[in-house]
């Protein structure tokens, strides 16, 4: 079964520390997150074999051990990160046990195969512009990316410096709730639905009709949903401050490395690193400028009150023979949907909400930054994740 | 007054019939409608110059006297009522009301601009693309462009054989309300709430935020809007087969006229004239398939328990002084959210809603054929159209 899946790189067991909220419970932890005396492979063998053994364990890994999980071993990861398919042309595409036609997505790839698949309660990844977020709504799984700065991140490998968060994948809403608290998340209230038209439209039409159900039990449970542009200046110009912020941070924590060891990479991966290379300073300040503006406007129009309710992707997850033209193709057009937490900085949830020719689509909740536990227990409230296939 | 407004081409008192349901209202009727004794003028003083007083007079306008409603006289309409911004080079742009500054909007921009300034109760318009709905959302108007076919069109200048359609502009809903018992339309109980998240993106941020109120009022009353993609092929395709449709019926109906005459056309008239006569006959004949196909498709989504809500336009009115390629450029815009009434043959009413910078935005109810009068119980019912400033 295991191998079938492909989820875990390296195997071990882990033991939690006594009994925690979490005893019971396992996890599998993204190839990028340090452990004591193992290799961080990064999904990529040439980084895999520059690495010496890590020191120490990442904090997010151990808040995990000290609550009573016990981890069954790395997973996969995209290379370096840097996709939201969850193909790897070295270690292969683990599978999406809930449409094994498609592929599982990524970049936490391997942490939502090993859910999915049932080998382990929590996945943990990451999620910079859609890591976590796009894996759970391929998979059918619960996921969230947290709001930026509250999960630290060390002992966890350098991508984006103001963009990558720590996020978990899980089968179900309460326990990805229990994860939250563990991290010291509080309760909160929303109260106001908001539904960005914008975003909505990027969506196919059956994605859209698929989250219908989720659509009612939602509004049912909190009102009805005001809909608002969220991105006035256009999600083209938001997906392409996006793409240069992090193209450009990228390029400052990997480029040195990528550009010493000229490592073989997968299809798309070396295009992606050479436009990362390509950001010019002024460029990159400019798209700062612009981030920091936006990050500010998503500020004034979501209080803590207020939940923003959007298709996850636009789609089902890509076919596993699709080519990596289609797939990188998919890739620009999720980033539309995905792209606003990341230049906020805001924490978004994903829910399991139907499905679309076999292929799972999540619908999410984005909040104000701290409202993470209170994206989940509001799903959980209003009867999401049971609708699911 | 009532020069300052400029919404007459032809004033005259023609009294209503006996004591009817619409005693005591009066009305305009667009110069595009024949009455009897009277050059029927279209907006152009070449077509003017070139016809007889009508021997009859249209059954629009029958119905209307027969009601009780007495006619006030015969309102200015857009050259040959092919445009959307109520601008007429010959016979001046009547006044905007609500917010002086902008345009009325047209084509029916006489009866509107008559409405607007309380010089009727009733103005009588067509529409064939938005030339009721516009006019309506940019005066702060109720108006409806009524179900294809159910209102008579003899009498009335030919212009898109498969489009036109009968229209009133009022102040108030139960006035309209009574134009459409009077018209033998039937009550109707519409339960289900959509929301085309694509129509909706095309308009800007500000005036989705103005709808707000309107929205909040509506779903309080009929329950939460479902979110859903109106035009699954895009809204671009379905906005060019409407041109291509439009512009060939309409060199179908007027094309000898234009070539014989060769009259003097105000700025972007001619140029529209010259688009409709480069229709080739097989880009007709496929865009009147796409036409059959995208109203199957309204059809079978939109029963008659279903509502579409939309914003009518994309924006309140442009201001007078904006040039024709601008006014153009809006034309084009606001076509996105008209053109599915038209491609469908779907009643759709106009509520005014709120206002943007001073000028007024409407927010749009659709429905299935026939649904005409339960659009505007609804919207009474729901307490809309107090809202507007």
């Amino acid at each position: 079964m295991a191998d079938d899946v492909n989820a875990f790189i390296d195997r071990f067991t882990l033991d939690g520390v006594g009994d925690g909220p979490l005893s019971g419970r396992t996890f599998g932890a993204k190839d990028l997150f340090d452990i004591a005396g193992r290799v961080t492979g990064y999904g990529n063998p040439a980084w895999a074999a520059s690495r010496e053994p890590a020191y120490t364990t990442a904090s997010a890994v151990r808040r995990l051990l000290d609550a009573g999980a016990t981890c069954l071993g790395k997973t996969h990861t995209d290379e370096l990160a840097y996709s939201l398919m969850g193909v790897n042309a070295h270690h292969g595409t683990p599978l999406n046990s809930a449409d094994p036609r498609r592929v599982p997505g990524g970049s936490s790839s391997g942490s939502a195969a090993a859910v999915a698949a049932g080998l382990v309660d929590i996945g943990l990844g990451s999620d910079t512009g859609g890591s976590v977020r796009m894996p759970a709504s391929f998979c059918g799984l619960w996921g969230i990316r947290t709001t930026f700065g509250a999960v630290p991140l060390d002992g966890a490998m350098p991508f984006t410096a103001s963009f990558d968060t720590v996020g978990w994948l899980t089968r179900s809403g309460p326990l990805l709730a229990e994860v939250l608290r563990v991290h010291g998340f509080a309760s909160g209230a929303p109260r106001r639905l908001v539904l960005p038209v914008d975003l909505w439209a990027e969506a196919e039409a059956d994605c859209v009709a698929a989250l219908g159900p989720a659509m009612a039990a939602l509004q049912a449970h909190l009102g009805p949903a005001m809909p608002v542009i969220l991105a006035p200046e256009g999600l083209a110009h938001w997906r392409e401050t996006f793409r240069v912020c992090q193209a450009g941070e990228i390029w400052q924590a990997l480029g040195d490395w990528v550009s010493t060891h000229d490592p073989q990479f997968g299809p798309g991966t070396r295009e992606r690193f050479e436009m990362a290379a390509s950001i010019t300073p002024e460029a990159f300040e400019a798209a700062q400028g612009e981030k920091s503006r936006i990050a500010g406007w998503l500020e004034s129009i979501i209080d803590p009150e207020t939940v923003v309710v959007l298709p996850t992707a636009p789609a089902p997850a890509p076919l596993r023979e699709a080519d990596p033209a289609a797939l990188d193709g998919f890739r620009l057009r999720a980033q539309a949907l995905l792209c606003a937490a990341g230049l906020g900085g805001l924490p978004q949830l994903s829910i399991p909400a139907g499905a679309v020719e076999g292929g799972p689509v999540g619908i999410s909740l984005m909040g104000a930054g701290g409202a993470d536990l209170a994206l989940v227990e509001l799903a959980c409230d209003a009867g999401l994740g049971a609708l699911s296939a």
